[in-house]
């Protein structure tokens, strides 16, 4: 039994991997792959400098011309903004094998746009933020997985498995609603961090002093539901300590407006 | 040296002091005392059921009536919502010795509060997140310390010294300012959870597979300036996505106002 699965997993990592575009996903996608073994065999980048950055990390070769991907691969990760996979995609798909299986990484891009296009296909979906500056650790990243047969679900699972204890399948609908979800919960909070940022510097001070209470404000929410891990003077709110809030930041009209927004949000939100 | 150093120590902890207020920062901030030796010797609140709760555990009085406020002690720590403190000032200071030490602990409240009030009179300010159901950890919390003298201060600093590594003196401006970086990094950020929770619950999709991505976003900033670390459709303004986005929330326009407002931020800071 054991040497059995040694031997699937042998198989997943012989897969010949070519990565379509070389951002900030594609980038530690690939490193997280190639350091598990994968064969990586080929970046495509718009841009040289991406295309040949990535590839020196994995071994690849690269190209920035997508008549010249590699047509032997077994997987084909389509790692682009959206647009410019829907732009791309007939390019992508042409010339490749009959038997590839093309996935995206996208969560706001439901399967179906490669429906007509290819014979197996499916969407690959790293739920998490990426920079290039930072390697991440993939453990428990979420990965939500839908493919165009159960064969390749169970390619699609195994290759997310050896990377993630997390690896769930969902649908398009589904891959939409926590890909927004995601973007209040990431991108917005980072936003949050950002401003704060923003005001710190203003008044010369210095952003670390902060990390304890971004820390504890994501740990309290491993325990509380976030409404009953909310504080602050929003909650019942303070007029007193908002107005003088307000006044603070009367030379940034956009940091009032969200100011006041997001606090009346907070206060409905907990009544 | 060393036991000089001793002695100071244990005189520290033989302030007694009172907590006038048992919200979440009295009841995490006495609990934290009362672990490191300290003799609370009695809790003021409001309500009986407060009061008493964090009596039982530090093992102190209590009381309901601001007239019966032990008037023996060294320090009074008034955690009090900012408009019921400036109320009940008056009645605080009335009776009390005049070589006790009374702080509040408001980012949002200058010291000067206390000035004609009082003699010895300071700011501790520890800056956290506390609910009542969830223990804090103290170490590495920032306490803002600011007293009427530099004895008050040392004293002060010396409270803080044995809960926290990171004790800082502050005025009243930079605490201020302090207070509002906090209200974004973590209200802001905590609601931004919450709305991300509501979502999901609409959904019918479980908030713990956000956990990772919160515990990343926050772990970035160790590393990265906010700005840096920002990913997600508003960084370009994707417009496609942003306008499926915009849709889904068609049925909150609450959200839906905060979602376009917060993106258009974050565009306009990353250009």
């Amino acid at each position: 039994m054991s040497a059995v699965k040694v031997n699937k997993k042998r198989s997943i990592e012989d897969t010949p991997i070519v990565f379509i575009g070389a951002g900030n996903l594609a980038t530690n996608l690939a490193k997280a792959l190639y350091c598990k073994g994968f064969r990586i065999v080929q970046v495509y980048s718009r841009t040289e400098e991406a295309a040949s950055a990535l590839a020196r990390q994995v071994e690849a070769d690269y190209t920035t011309n997508l008549e010249e991907i590699n047509t032997s691969a077994r997987l084909y990760v389509v790692a682009l903004k959206d647009s410019a996979f829907e732009e791309l995609l007939p390019a992508i798909v042409a010339g490749k094998p009959k038997d590839a299986l093309m996935v995206h990484t996208a969560g706001s891009l439901p399967m179906s746009i490669w429906q007509g296009q290819t014979e197996h296909y499916g969407v690959f979906y790293p739920m998490q933020t990426f920079s290039k500056q930072r390697e991440t650790e993939f453990t428990e990243i979420p990965f939500f997985i839908e493919a165009s047969s159960p064969t390749d679900v169970e390619l699609l699972k195994n290759i997310a498995g050896t990377l993630s204890e997390r690896v769930y399948e969902a649908d398009s609908e589904q891959r939409k609603s926590l890909h927004l979800a995601a973007v209040f919960c990431c991108n917005f909070t980072n936003h949050m961090y950002a401003l704060s940022a923003k005001l710190l510097k203003k008044y010369d001070l210095p952003f670390d002093v902060m990390l304890p209470l971004i820390d504890e404000t994501a740990r309290k929410v491993h325990e509380l539901e976030p409404k009953d891990a909310q504080t602050g003077p929003a909650i019942r709110y303070d007029e007193n300590v908002i107005g003088n809030h307000l006044k603070m930041l009367s030379d940034e009209p956009g940091m009032q407006k969200l100011y006041e927004l997001i606090s009346r949000s907070i206060y409905e939100n907990n009544g």
